[in-house]
C-alpha cells in the first residue's frame, strides 16, 4: 500500500475561530507525520500555513519539520492558533491559487484543522484537486468551541471552553449571591447551545445558578423570558441567567444579529461575539418590564464572556489529549493510504462507566458545512438542560473548583 | 491592658464589591479572634453580618464561633463575599439602628472588610457609637480590586484581579494575532488605573499586546485614540487595547458613565460594570474613523471583562496570604487595646529584593472615603505604563502561563 503514497511535502493549516487546544491538534499532526510518513521517507518537509489557505496562496509558510520537541510542547500548551487563522472561504479561483501553491511547494498532503466551514474548505480543495487530476490528499481535523460538528460525540475545543463557562458561572453565582440582583451572562454559540448548556455544570446545589438557560434550539420569547426571571427572583431573591449569543425568535431570526447590526464573514456568518449589545438589551428589557423595588428598577447586570471562552489557558485535560490524538490520527489516515477524510471523536464508554473515547474516520461530505444542534434529550423545558446533558458533559470538563458560602 | 477590653461579642461584615480573597480576610479575623480575644475570654461569640450592616440591623447574623476549620478553609478559598455584601451607606438614622443592633447582640467589636466607602462606613459607625458613649471598637480590613486605598502599597483583592486581567490579555493577544484586527478590552477601575495597568504584565516580548493602555488618570481624547490605534495597526498589523472603564475626558467627565446612562448607588458611584456599552462605542468610533480595508471597515471587536475580574477562582498566592494576614492583624489590633483603626499593607522589600510585606495600623480617617490614583512614575506617556509599575505589580500577581506561537 505504501508504494501508492505520493511522495512530497505535507502542509498544515488552522482555520476559523481559535480554541484552547487547536495547537494540540497541530502538534499531533506534526508528531504523527514525524513518526509516520516522514520516517518512511514519503513526506520530506512538514510546512505550516500562516493564516491557513491565505498564507498558503501567498507562500507564507513555516517549516515545522525540525522544530524541537520542547518548543512543540510549549506550542501545544498555548491557546489560540499558533500558525494564525483565517475566515477565508476558497471559491474556484481561490482553489486554483491553492493548487498552484501546492504544486510550487510539492505538497501532496493537506491537513486542515477547523470547524464545519473549514471542513467544507478542505472538501472543496480536495475535490478541486481531484477534478484537475492532482493526487492531493486532504484531511480535516475537527475543532470548534461550538461543538456543532456532525458525526462527533463532541469536538476538540468544546470541553475547554465549557470548562471556562462552567467555572465562570460558578464564581459569578457567588458574586450574584453576595450582591443579589439579576445577572445575565452571554455565552458563545452561533447555532448550537452546547456551550451555553455547559453553564449548568456550575451548580453545586439546587438553588445555585444558573437559574435559567436559554439555547438557540428553543425559540426565545421576550414575554416568557420576563416571566421566568420574575419567578426566579421571587423564589431565590436573585437570578443568574445563561443566554446563548445565538438565541432566535420563533421565526428563526437571530436576536443578537438584529441588535449588533450585521457584519458578515465570507461564510455568511453574522458577527455575534465582540459586542455586549445582546446582554445590554436584555438587561434594559428586564429593567423596563420587571416590577420596581422602592421605586427603582431592579439591579440587572450583564456580562458577555467574549473571546476569553475560546482562549483561556486552563484547558480541560481530556480536551488536550483528544485534540492531540485527532491530529495524530489524521496523519495515520494519510499513512494508511486514505486520500481524504475527516477525523471524528467517538465516545466508547457508556453513562456511568469511566470516560473513554477514540478517533474514527468519517467522510468529509458528512461533516462539511453541516451543523449539529443540541438533541432534544439534552434540553429540559424551555429554559434548562437535562440530566442526560450533565452526564454527557461532566467527564469532558474535568474537576471544577469547589466553593462555599454562609 | 486586657482589663480595659470590653467583654462582649464580635461582629464581622463584608461590604462593597466582592473579590477573590475577601473570604480570606473574613477567615483571618475569625482565626485571629479565636486564638486571641475568644481564647482570653473577652469575646464570647463571633457573629457574621449577612449583607453587612443591612443584615446587622435586621438581626440577620451567622454564628461563626465554632465553624469547623475545614469549612473555614473552604470558605477562605472561595471567591466572593461568603456572608453577602451590600452597598448601603449608613447615615445618622441607619447608625442609630446599627447601635441598637449592637446593643441587642451585646456587640463590642465591629470588623468591617471593604474598600474606601466601607472604611468610611466603619468610621461613621465608630464615631456615632463614641458620640453616644458606647465603647464599640471598630476596625476596617482593606479590600478592593481597584487598589485605590490610601496608606496601602496595594490592597487585598487587587493582585488576584490583576492576575485575571494579565492572564486574559496574554491569551487574548494570541487570539488577536491569529485573526488580526483591533481588539478593545474594557477593564474594571472606577477612578484608579491600577487594574487596567496590570494588563501590561501580559507582554512576553516587545510586539506582544496590549499595544495601548488607557487609564483614568490620563485624559482620554478620541482623536488621539484613533491616531494611536492607526499607528499600532501600521506597525504590528493588529492592535490589542486595554481601556479602563473609568476613562475620563479632559474636563473629568466619565466617558463610560455618559454612555451607560447613569444608575447610581448610595455612595454616588455611577454604574460602570455590567454593561458592554463603553467597549461597543469605542469599537464603533474606530470602525467609522479608521481607513477602510478593501472597502470595508477594519475588524474591530470589544470585550468587557466584567465581574469575572473580581471573582475568578485562581487567586494570587501572595494576595491570599496577605488578605488572611490583614484579617488576623485586625483581630490583633483589638486584642492590643486599640479602639479603632484600619489595617494597611506595606511593602518591606525594595525593588530587586525578594518580595515581602507586612500589616500596619493606620487611622480610619486617613483611609475613609479617599481615593488613591496611579502615581505619575507608574505612567508612561498617554497610553502606556512604566517599568516601575511592572516591577511593582509583577511579584503580587505570581507566575503566568508561558505561551508561544509561530
Amino acid at each position: 500500500m505504501i508504494r501508492d503514497l505520493p511522495k512530497g511535502n505535507a502542509v498544515i493549516g488552522q482555520s476559523g475561530g481559535p480554541t484552547a487546544v487547536i495547537n494540540q491538534s497541530l502538534v499531533g499532526v506534526v508528531e504523527g507525520l514525524q513518526t509516520g510518513l516522514c520516517h518512511q521517507g514519503i513526506v520530506d518537509r512538514i510546512l505550516g500555513m500562516r493564516h491557513a489557505v491565505r498564507g498558503l496562496t501567498q507562500d507564507d509558510l513555516v517549516d515545522l519539520t525540525d522544530v524541537p520537541g520542547d518548543r512543540l510542547e510549549r506550542i501545544a500548551q498555548s491557546p489560540s492558533a499558533a500558525l494564525g487563522s483565517t475566515r477565508d472561504k476558497p471559491d474556484a479561483v481561490y482553489c486554483q491559487r491553492i493548487a498552484e501553491a501546492c504544486a510550487r511547494h510539492n505538497i501532496t498532503y493537506f491537513f486542515y484543522i477547523g470547524g464545519n466551514d473549514s471542513s467544507d474548505a478542505c472538501r472543496i480543495v480536495y475535490e478541486h484537486a481531484k477534478a484537475h487530476g492532482h493526487d492531493l490528499r486532504c484531511f480535516h481535523v475537527p475543532k470548534t468551541v461550538d461543538n456543532d460538528l456532525e458525526c462527533n460525540d463532541h469536538t476538540p475545543g468544546f470541553a475547554s471552553a465549557a470548562r471556562f463557562v462552567a467555572t465562570a458561572f460558578r464564581a459569578d453565582a457567588l458574586d450574584n449571591a453576595a450582591l443579589p440582583g439579576i445577572k445575565i451572562n452571554i455565552v458563545m454559540g452561533r447555532h448550537a447551545g452546547f456551550l451555553t448548556a455547559a453553564s449548568a455544570l456550575a451548580r453545586q446545589s439546587d438553588d445555585d445558578g444558573p437559574h435559567l438557560i436559554y439555547l438557540p434550539e428553543v425559540p426565545f420569547d421576550e414575554d416568557r423570558f420576563v416571566d421566568d426571571v420574575q419567578q426566579m427572583v421571587t423564589k431565590h431573591g436573585r437570578c443568574q441567567i445563561a443566554v446563548s449569543e445565538g438565541i432566535q425568535d420563533a421565526s428563526g431570526v437571530s436576536i443578537g444579529a438584529k441588535l449588533i447590526g450585521g457584519e458578515k464573514d465570507d461564510h455568511g456568518n453574522v458577527q455575534l461575539s465582540g459586542s455586549g449589545a445582546l446582554g445590554d438589551q436584555l438587561a434594559e428589557l428586564l429593567k423596563k418590564r420587571l416590577p420596581k423595588i422602592d421605586g427603582k428598577p431592579p439591579r440587572v447586570r450583564s456580562d458577555t464572556f467574549g473571546y476569553l471562552q475560546r482562549c483561556w489557558p486552563d484547558a480541560s485535560r481530556v480536551d488536550q489529549n483528544e485534540a492531540r490524538d485527532c491530529g495524530r490520527f489524521a496523519a495515520k489516515l494519510a499513512a494508511d493510504g486514505y486520500t481524504n477524510g475527516s477525523v471524528a471523536v467517538v465516545r466508547t464508554s457508556r453513562t456511568g462507566e469511566p470516560y473513554a473515547s477514540e478517533c474514527t474516520r468519517v467522510e468529509l461530505t458528512d461533516v462539511a458545512a453541516k451543523t449539529r444542534h443540541m438533541p432534544e434529550r439534552f434540553i429540559e423545558g424551555h429554559n434548562n438542560v437535562s440530566r442526560a446533558f450533565i452526564e454527557y458533559c461532566r467527564p469532558l470538563v474535568g474537576e471544577l473548583p469547589v466553593v462555599d458560602r454562609f
